[in-house]
């Protein structure tokens, strides 16, 4: 920290020398950011997950909601972020945060992003990003390719044809699911003979114009919380998102959803899109995509695919079999800052038809004229950065089968965790890992004993009654882990069809970081038991109902 | 250029090494960061907009849609990069680069972004992004106050409060209007008796419970694309968004808008929004907000603001005032990544009522539970990264008053350069500036007078003659500028009034970048002058018909 607080001001002079490159690494701003890339060095270098600063202490810190009068110098604000922003933020890299979908970023993301940034095109329009357009185009082939595997001559007709486009990059996997709707709404309910279609003349005018009663959305219970939020912004509705049961495996019941679809086609409601879901949010499972498809065919109904999480994947040789049916899927979603580890704000959506975005095609007088190669003009967002530069680089200096590597152990790891938790006296696991997500929790095998009796006595209030202290617990230890800050875990709420289907407290683990290592696993096992030692309230009487 | 082209291997050794950070400066990513930085910044401080090289010519390097087999070492990819990326890009930053909304960074920005990206922070839930939370309410708190300016017990009360938020954050402008307008659309259309609202039931379902005809967005001819798209996707359709007649000011006008309003009403169609433009993209005009305030609360009206562009302006105590009436409106939609000065990807819609949000609350089980502070449950993305640092860095360091003069002096700018427009004998000012936009064309004075006779004749023949003459020339001079890649304008369409509000080819210039001086503009209008000389086409045309 610098000692005294100097006074700057804002003079014509200082703002054009703020707005003037500094290319001498022995400037002022090269010797503030040689400071800050070690600062940052260390903070990602120290396994600590978070300071201990309750989130309401955090807040005194950013209470001001007065625009400051006075300008603060560079090395001054750089030293208040490190103090107030850095050092309270969370270590989302941190081997020992496996709590969510974040990870360690490769090292060579941070000059490359620099690259980006600095360049600052916006892909809204070739005039403004030029190159970084066709590089956006290739990156969206190569992805395509991924999920669809066409062949070279497909390829080279539509990467960079004008009125087509392979996908649309955006800034997650929201919008990502949002635009793959929006494309399915539009083609649904298009024009025809006197009417103009939905995108022009409304959904009220469209449903009265094809006779429909209502749209449904179905997926999984286990779908991401995106879709409801699509069905409301598309003005379906959210209760249009109907979930269907899974079975044991967290995977969605195939016969429920036939049923689903012929109960609603007897009922005049027209399904919109059948969205399977490719690594869920809670557990990590995958649905049996090839089935779904059969089923969206025989209802002619687009098939979406939510492969956020688990679309990454398809890039392990060994492990792509997983999402066998993803290649007849109509639309996908891959976010790239997930396992693709790429920073946060790199969602995609793939079209298997290239003339897909068509649907949702915009155009305006100073940009976007009909005919350029301009890809705002297929785009939910406007102006955006130029992200798929960062996925391009990753792809080609990670290669696929340096990706094969690090998905296969982030599921193998996932794997050990499993058998870790199956062999420790203390801990249940509840759903085992399909990709690298699990979750469990803690429950002394003899308490394990007595639910398994009780559920078979189909003892619902003993059974409900454990759970609940269970529950308790397991809220418990996660805080206290959390607040701890040496590791994180996140937890979550789901059905267990062993219980009856009872809903129940569990850790979640995501095991996406390559330098968690077994030994931070065990670690992290060992605290939690020690946090459970402390639990005063729950522990013995859970203690006492088991015996 | 490194010379033979070596071959790297994924190795799980690899892998780790390049998921830990390299602190040292003398490490060889730190050698590839520096060498990088010097091109960036030899780059940066070039003059060149672009190279002359052809979109088609480009994409030829941008053709493989397979994934690599084989990794690529990151020197020898930011080899690649800076080669066939970088030299290939558009000078976004260049002083003479005046054609769009993108301007010169403050340097500031570099290490700041590198700091953010590093931390990677998922701004959707305070488990991912800590003090980011507090951080992004507070700027959301300051952009209220610089918009709304209530007193310190209002900020005090709602910028943390966990059920309320003041605006959202989002990637651009675009979403910024679609979140403004969903949440006009789900209040408008809200759970009310039996009937559960737009959100949960749909937007056919809530026009038969409140049995309105339809439901439209009335907005000046000159508002931005993104309100269509907005209407598409929300469900309303395109066509419910009217397009009301402008003023010889590019200003909205508002007797026809208030004749709109009572029509509509007639007709049992619901104004669903009115919106003002407060700095429209081709223009830059701002529309009369204090007068649109009063007929939106004649009508009962949700009024939405679209300052993605002029928003700044109200950091500008000199020209405030020109958005009088701002104040008024239910929300309002800032690009920080525009006037701002902040790196692309930095949209915010602001709300004046901190309750609003409410309309499109979202939760689930594993974030966003209810209660909790996450920024999630009140945003249409959902993983975000924390651009929100860079808009709370720039205000502390810029300041009120940096601003302020940042954006005099764009204004002042454009003003100087519409006067050497009037005064050169061969360019025509289509309109004047009252932010930083303006719009003109090649048109010799001798041409000029000729158009004043032909319309003071009402000989619309010959006037479309000459005008479709001088858009042609227009076209020429702007394509060939840009290829030749010294400098750059946008060219568009608009009507002009005063020529029987025939549409005319306009160049259209921004003024943004602080380091444009005025000998660029000199030079930008010698060598558009140059460039009519060579168009053997028109020119000469063009004067035979005027002489």
């Amino acid at each position: 920290m610098r000692a005294a607080k100097r006074t700057a001001q804002a003079t014509p002079e200082s703002l054009h020398r703020i707005f003037t490159i500094a290319e001498a690494p022995d400037s002022t701003l090269g010797v503030i950011e040689q400071e800050m890339s070690q600062n940052l060095a260390g903070f990602l270098g120290n396994h600590i997950v978070a300071t201990k600063n309750a989130l309401t202490d955090i807040e005194q810190d950013f209470i001001d909601a007065q625009i400051p009068e006075q300008p603060a110098f560079v090395s001054d604000h750089m030293d208040h972020l490190l103090d107030k922003l850095v050092a309270q933020s969370v270590h989302t890299s941190s081997p020992s945060f496996i709590g969510h979908m974040t990870s360690a970023l490769p090292s060579f993301i941070l000059p490359l992003s620099k690259l980006m940034i600095g360049l600052n095109q916006n892909l809204v329009k070739v005039e403004t990003s030029k190159a970084f357009t066709p590089l956006e185009r290739q990156v969206l082939g190569m992805m395509h390719n991924l999920v669809y595997q066409q062949d070279e001559e497909f390829y080279q007709a539509w990467m960079h044809s004008a009125k087509h486009s392979l996908g649309a990059f955006c800034s997650g996997g929201t919008v990502a699911n949002i635009t793959a709707l929006w494309v399915a709404r539009n083609k649904l309910l298009k024009p025809d003979g006197d009417f103009k279609g939905v995108s022009r003349s409304g959904l009220f005018a469209a449903l009265q114009h094809y006779g429909y009663k209502g749209l449904a959305i179905l997926v999984s219970e286990r779908g991401h919380y995106s879709l409801k939020k699509s069905a409301d912004i598309l003005g379906i509705g959210q209760e249009s998102v109907i979930a269907i049961a899974t079975d044991e495996n967290n995977k969605i019941d195939c016969k429920k959803l036939a049923e689903k679809c012929q109960q609603l086609a007897k009922e005049n409601i027209k399904v919109l899109s059948i969205v399977g879901v490719a690594g869920t949010t809670e557990t990590g499972n995958i649905d049996p995509l090839e089935q779904m498809a059969a089923i969206a065919q025989q209802y002619q109904c687009h098939f979406h695919v939510d492969a956020a999480w688990g679309g990454a994947t398809l890039l392990s040789n060994k492990y792509r079999p997983l999402l066998k049916g993803i290649e007849l899927a109509d639309s996908v979603t891959i976010d790239a800052h997930k396992q693709m580890y790429v920073p946060m704000g790199a969602g995609l959506v793939i079209f298997k038809d290239p003339e897909s975005v068509a649907a949702i095609e915009h155009h305006a007088e100073y940009i976007l004229r009909k005919g350029s190669k301009d890809l705002g003009s297929h785009t939910l967002e406007g102006s955006r950065p130029g992200m798929a530069m960062l996925v391009y680089s990753s792809l080609h200096i990670i290669s696929r089968p340096g990706y094969e590597m690090l998905i296969n152990q982030a599921i193998e790891k996932a794997e050990y965790f499993a058998d870790l938790i199956n062999q420790h006296d203390d801990f249940e696991l509840i759903t085992k890992p399909e990709l690298c997500l699990l979750t469990y929790r803690y429950a002394p095998k003899v308490v394990q004993k007595l639910l398994t009796k009780f559920s078979i006595d189909n003892d619902t209030e003993a059974l409900s009654a454990i759970n609940l202290l269970l529950g308790k617990l397991t809220k418990f230890i996660q805080k206290r882990q959390r607040e701890d800050g040496r590791s994180f875990v996140s937890r979550t709420r789901i059905e267990v069809a062993r219980y009856n289907g009872e809903k129940v407290i569990v850790f979640r683990v995501v095991l996406a970081n390559p330098l968690t290592s077994k030994a931070i696993l065990n670690d992290i096992l060992a605290e939690q038991c020690l946090l459970a030692q402390e639990s005063e309230n729950f522990l013995p009487q859970l203690l006492s109902a088991a015996s």
